[in-house]
């Protein structure tokens, strides 16, 4: 099993990488010191193919788990289910040494740390992110939260988790459309940080559709080393530092609040705003038209869209980049590309980003 | 102004202890380097009187200041109306720059703080509490939260204000019924860890009701100063050292939660809970009989419940004991005092705290 450790202090964890591992996520939680009971948040899809073998492992290492199931998407991410975890988790009585595993993709992840986060002061939680974008980004940082209809996760704290785990055997059963989009938060690693590993995907693109069991713990591991290097240096978000993940992710937001979250994925969204930040780089004279255009092509290459949708009023874009909670003063801090590794911030206001967008 | 600082290294903060110092209050939160758009949660009680010199203060100071009210009274410190606290600060435009005033007592502040705790991963919080029970306890600490049908602060997170700032003459307008109540706390310090303090109490009853400000000052100080060491020792209730504030408040939640939080105030219903665990830590052989008489004495003295609700059924009492966030095990970790100015934990099973009771 590969291991990368968040080297947080007093919060440190590690991220275990490994493939057909999921037997063996009892031992490894219990390794960690967590004991007694703890509750599985999972959604039907993911609960009927790995909550068995999940509550077999957490049973035979000596936990007393049970399940809590949440329905299936980003528009269920939200307080009213938050609530109803809480409710799941005072029906178990579980207690200040209790624990939750999130065993999902990112809006499970999320929900379920901001449970954890928020249920008696907090609680432990562990994360066993069953999609590449949970993998790569969202189980690894301490992000937790939900939606608001006003946004996405503008309600939420920083939580980190005690563990998370990986099987990457998990992603047979992914379907191809979410392996796809999750592969634009991996590309994102190699724009904002390593041209190296942005060469290796462009290399390896069969073998990662084939899920090649090496290629994609390498994949994974080497996506979880630089997020967690970049959340050791900015743990929330205060530095700056830890903006460069957000790559992508203005527009990217925007569209997915446009399109009320129901069109497209999350990574899909995020394709769509890289291209839109490398594209607004290149007009400002910050990023050259190849560096534009590598990433159009290995954004293509996974069958990704590098477009923002036909027929999108860029007004409502506009609007609701004005809504980014990382807006300041009425400007963006939009992270754009001055090479392919190196990624620098730049405030925009969201009328500028409208008019480059045209 | 007196100053007691909460030594939390990078999250420390002071408390400032004043008279007549309410308009200054722009002035202490500009000091803490706090700027731009805020948000004062108060209720309407507080807030007819307080509101508008809070807000000059604040507008004086060079803040953008706006005020969202909430319902006065411990039945709606809910997850219903932390959400519309939430809204109101979309609606207000407040970004992560932005800061709530808590400007109230322990509902007001423990709800402001929560969705300080939870609004974009967490923004500043200043608190102004108004309250004897506020000042002496809620406000200083950072325990922030909500109350569950199931109990009361089960969902909540640990959030640091940024100040907290007091002016004792706003205690001129508190009600009788609040003042006295929130000398079960003040006294509860003095039986946790001061018995010189526990004594200025017993001799300074006439002065402390006539609200003498330089008497007021010193006893809400004294308080203070215990407090920030206990929270300083184990922010986050980890290391047992904490525990020790919840003299009195194990037996108390448990007449709160079976009177439904209607029928006592927390410090009468802690009153009670000081002298359930009196008696008991005598029956244990753990206290001599005077120490259970000073403290019956004392509550007394400022008008407190000194005995549990006559007709309320034990069983209920014991019922609700299970539920205590603070249970492990089965077993709850009780407060008893060994003498007056030093206290231990000892675990009970909630059965065996009801035969003691009886």
């Amino acid at each position: 099993m590969e291991k990368v450790t968040v080297p947080l202090g007093a919060r440190a964890y590690d991220i275990l990488i490994g493939h057909g591992t999921l037997p063996t996520l009892g031992q490894a939680v219990a390794a960690t010191g967590l004991e007694g009971r703890c509750v599985v948040v999972t959604n039907p899809t993911v609960g009927a193919l790995y909550e068995q073998p999940v509550l077999a492992a957490l049973t035979a290492a000596g936990f007393s788990a049970s399940v809590c199931r949440v329905p299936d998407g980003e528009r269920f991410k939200t307080a009213k289910w938050l609530g109803r975890i809480h409710d799941h988790l005072l029906e178990q009585g579980l207690d200040r040494h209790g624990f939750i595993v999130a065993l999902g993709g990112g809006v499970v992840g999320d929900m379920a740390g901001f449970a954890a986060a928020t249920f008696l002061r907090g609680i432990p939680f562990v994360q066993v992110p069953t999609t590449v974008v949970a993998q790569v980004d969202s189980s690894v940082g301490g992000k937790t939260g939900v939606n608001h209809p006003r946004g996405k996760n503008l309600i939420g704290a920083f939580h980190q988790p005690r563990l998370v785990f990986m099987d990457m055997a998990v992603l047979a059963t992914l379907p191809r459309r979410e392996l796809l989009a999750g592969m634009a938060e991996v590309i994102k690693y190699g724009v904002i940080a390593d041209r190296a590993f942005f060469d290796y995907l462009r290399g390896h693109v069969a073998a990662i559709l084939a899920l090649d069991p090496q290629v994609m713990a390498r994949v994974v591991g080497r996506c979880c080393a630089i997020k967690a290097q970049v959340v050791a240096d900015d743990e929330t978000e205060t530095s700056g530092r830890r903006a460069i993940l957000n790559y992508g992710h203005t527009v990217g937001h925007a569209v997915e609040a446009v399109t009320g979250y129901r069109r497209y994925k999350h990574g899909e969204a995020v394709a769509m705003g890289m291209v839109a930040a490398a594209r607004i780089a290149h007009k400002l004279g910050r990023l050259d038209a190849r560096a534009v255009a590598a990433q159009v092509d290995i954004l293509e290459a996974f069958g990704l869209p590098v477009a923002l949708p036909r027929g999108m009023d860029p007004n409502r874009v506009v609007a609701a980049l004005g809504h980014d909670k990382k807006a300041a003063q009425g400007r963006v801090k939009m992270v754009l590309a001055s090479a392919i590794g190196q990624v620098e911030l730049v405030p925009l206001a969201p009328d500028e980003i409208g008019r480059l967008l045209a």
